[in-house]
């Protein structure tokens, strides 16, 4: 099968490539750019300079000739414009921005600051949290992949919310990044210098994840209410923890919540729930589609706190547009993704 | 005035000659250590080539006629048996272990796990979290000297605690501390190869700071309840970053609350609160005294999100033991900590 | 094929695991261990939960019985007591130590400061640099895998020494490490604290991959003199860099020497000579078996600079081990050994 | 005294502010910035929050009424624009960029691909490498300091060439930087997540302080040749390591050599040379205006191996300007500069 990636020129996109070099089904044609076009993306990442890929401009008509699916790395903002013509092209796509996302585009506009994607294409987009919508994805041909933040804590809330453990209005999550979250395009942010030996926090409430977040949480409960939600830039490039704390409902034991987790992810391929009293750290996964989870309940406070660990560019953004695309087109959902965490 | 350090092999008590290389009154007369007596300083720490620091052993009689205070940079567990005998002989300590922190000495064998220190010392030490205790340290000759994730964690709290403005039972604190807190001796924790690009937690609920927060706080309100504690090892050298959040009791605005923290600390020459809506960094303390302070209130959650930041090294050891024994002494709070942090 | 691999609770050992995930004819058939047999190696190794790997004792008669070929990555001191016992079981190995190189006992005795290995063996170890001794591998029953730091220096000296372009007498290697080359014994030199925001210089003319590259410069020249070596860490994890300076014999022109090297490494897989007056950094090879070549010619000084670069884990150690097992075994040279670097 | 600094929005700027706070003789009056004026300078740099500097615009004869010296760190091509003006109003100034340093105008324009100085004045210029040129200094009313590179190469290579020990064609300088010396600009190359686990070359034979150091080189030698110079950016944000490689005029022992270099810097506060056959690393001088080398002698190849390192931001540029203050002003050389480097 032949697919195609948009917005090659992304840290998501390079990303695509390196994970497809040996994927059993999907051929890399081409890549796109907007920008760049008939320029050799090696021009711009020397890594890759063996791949002789040259990027393409985006034509859907074109597209359509050549793919069979297409990845969009496109940024947010872009991915709403563009999109629209892909789909009505025929193209199956499996976008990596925000902004199909969210379902209510006054909540989109509210928190990305930005105009909404079209209503219409808003409600074909299915919400690519594999794990937990994986029959939606196979039926679908338009999906939308989660964040990075959202993937780790919503694979850390889901069994909580699912089994009614936790009081719905005790969530908080304290999320830490590696830059590479950041992107390619550089700031005073992620300006080596003022970014090594550092810990930022930002966004503080503010993060546009969150609204995403709370979204898929009401799937799993009708008591949802705001979280608090705060982001940090760790000194490192790549790896999401989300430290996640909620109160428990009903007095219960570790053991208890422990074993709803290994319950709910002992078919999931890519979640690893630790054993008790063991938490991950982002290493664990780094270039692998994992997700670690670590789980502890302390009888002093009533209060669980999970530990999630995943590579942002994996599992929090190309490896989980590729397991989506595997069940979009009834692969294995592996496929491809049978990677063993790079260490140390 | 003549001072001393013991346990100076450690990084305490090299950042303390760091420190005094350019205090106005403190002169390091010798420097004592239990296991390496006999042997150049600067064997161990080649940056102090040129100071010439042979380590002596450790006897209080000696001690008392060399120097007029003694800054105690020895491990959790030593130090709980040899400062009664620096006391008896009439020196003035200010012990930066956790071995006089606790009033309640099962409460120490129970978190830190060893034997407690001798009771009638532990009622003679004074706790140094030197902005809300000064005049009790200004009468003391026996400080112990707060732990680091404490002094972020308890200067983030206090204005909140003495106001009444949150919910007691709703303290939840998420630190993350540099690698240099985990001391000298190595291990697989603090592997470069391992620790690098990597981001860990560890203790979870299990730090044996919580009890010394928890003591502290009820100094402040009758209503302490226990806190949600998790600390995290990020890949940096130094500083500290605790991200508290609390439930308030009723309705207000960030203004207010803001004021509260700006007018509690006007008059502390280490507590930098940072204008309504920004947050430190942890780079903007590091190599000095300084805790610096962000606050946000969250309307959607009537959350509180307090940013406390300190260097680990100094405000949360080397430097607060100085600026306590200044007190002690009757100096300028400051004396020999006017030192503008190092950036980048 | 089922291949074994002997010290795999190394660095080296885990990389072999992760390289060999998806090798089409290599399956990780046993791991053994001399000092944790009967333990999971995921108790060493969280990154590998899902392996369910238990480490077995080291036993020829077994081994011989269960894999075709071992890899054999116990440290230098260990592998010349191991490996003739099983090449007397009729194992096919590849050793990563130090202990095969050297086919000068003696030489390795003054080198590595141990008891080398017997001469019977030593006389039966081919050495592996695949892209210069292809057809010796393809023939042999026993490899000897090369330095990390030799690999990248001679695949960077090579054309110069075939073509016999530069003074023999004039070569000068300033190599630079990351830390995971250390191992993963923790040591003051790997400690985090230490090592970050560190650059370090160590074995000044006196490291053991001396004598292993001067005899291999043997190989292609009659005039070899001893080369001046440093070598330093560099707070990374994976990468290293050497720096080569040597001066021409005769005048000549930057594209004359850089076309040598494009002509000696045009069908080498592995080999990515950068385009002319371009260098390669670390993370351009990062996880990926490439090793990338930038040449660079100063009329001023009659000096070429060549910079050569490799992951230290990959090309440096178990990568170049797979490859030569392929070559052994009759398999494509690149066997398994598809990967694009991880960028960023 | 009070002193003023122009370009105090770099890095070298609030390096001045930090290493100046607590120096017994000079006062930081005012700040000034060509692009910034009326700022305050913490909203750019807010670890500087409580120092209330405002940024003035720059005006000859309005500093001069204001100060008796200033510090210009000002990017080149911009101080030789700036400085003549304030030469003419009788104000001294130490000048951090490279506009002065070059007596040969073509020369500057040669390497800076910039239009040079006017000659007039370049004439004026002292070059400020303190250790060799105290008197020049003490005499003169403009300095110019020197490079970051060009002050660790120089001092590690003077003795040898003072005291003719090294053949001059022989000179090999292996350079490696932190990135704070790229500046705060951010660019490609800063950006976090490609310079994080990476190391970089850059400027290989192209680096504008090889003329410099060629230049000063023949103050100490009739027979100085072009030296081969390249450099490497590595993943820290201070420090300088150059490793140096020259070989031997005639046979001599390490201990000959190493005696020379203990005599020629026995009465330099801030040079510190290592025992026989031990190395500095760069940790060893952070924060501090130290320079420390170590040397050794490799019989096998009749070449010495020099080691220095620095602090890019202190004794590379900022500590420096303010040594070659102090001379300049009849001060004590180390006045403000008694700074134990800040380790771990």
């Amino acid at each position: 099968m032949n697919v195609g990636i948009i917005g090659a020129t992304g840290y998501g996109g390079v990303e695509l490539i390196r994970l497809l070099e040996n994927h059993p089904a999907f051929h890399v044609k081409e890549v796109y750019s907007s920008s760049q076009e008939g320029e050799e993306l090696s021009n711009s990442y020397p890594h890759l300079v063996h791949k002789n890929l040259v990027l393409k401009s985006i034509d859907p008509i074109e597209i359509k000739k050549e793919v069979d699916l297409v990845f969009a790395s496109t940024p947010s903002g872009v991915s709403s414009k563009l999109i629209p013509s892909l789909i009505d092209a025929g193209i199956k796509v499996v976008d990596l921005s925000g902004d199909f996302r969210l379902k209510d585009k006054s909540l989109y506009e509210k928190w990305y600051k930005k105009e909404g994607a079209d209503a219409d294409y808003l409600s074909k987009a299915t919400y690519g949290l594999s794990e937990w919508f994986q029959e939606d994805i196979q039926n679908s041909d338009f999906v939308s992949n989660p964040g990075c933040y959202s993937t780790a804590t919503l694979l850390g809330l889901a069994p909580l919310m699912v089994e009614g453990i936790i009081d719905e209005s005790s969530i908080i999550v304290d999320g830490k990044s590696g830059v590479s979250g950041a992107g390619r395009s550089h700031s005073p942010l992620t300006h080596f210098s003022e970014m090594n030996e550092n810990l930022k926090i930002y966004k503080v409430n503010e993060h546009q994840h969150i609204p995403e977040i709370e979204q898929t949480l009401s799937c799993w409960s009708g008591q949802v209410k705001p979280i608090t939600f705060s982001t940090h830039l760790v000194p490192m490039t790549r790896g999401i923890m989300t430290t996640i704390y909620a109160t428990i409902k009903e007095d219960c034991e570790t053991e208890h919540i422990h074993k709803k987790f290994t319950k709910h992810y002992e078919d999931c391929k890519f979640v690893r729930v630790r054993e008790k009293g063991t938490f991950p750290f982002t290493k664990d996964v780094v270039g692998s589609n994992y997700c670690d989870i670590g789980i502890s309940y302390d009888e002093r406070t009533r209060r669980i706190t999970v530990v999630s660990v995943i590579d942002n560019l994996v599992k929090g953004a190309s490896g989980q547009a590729i397991q989506n695309a595997n069940l979009m087109m009834g692969l294995e959902e592996d496929a491809g993704l049978k990677i063993v965490p790079i260490y140390p």
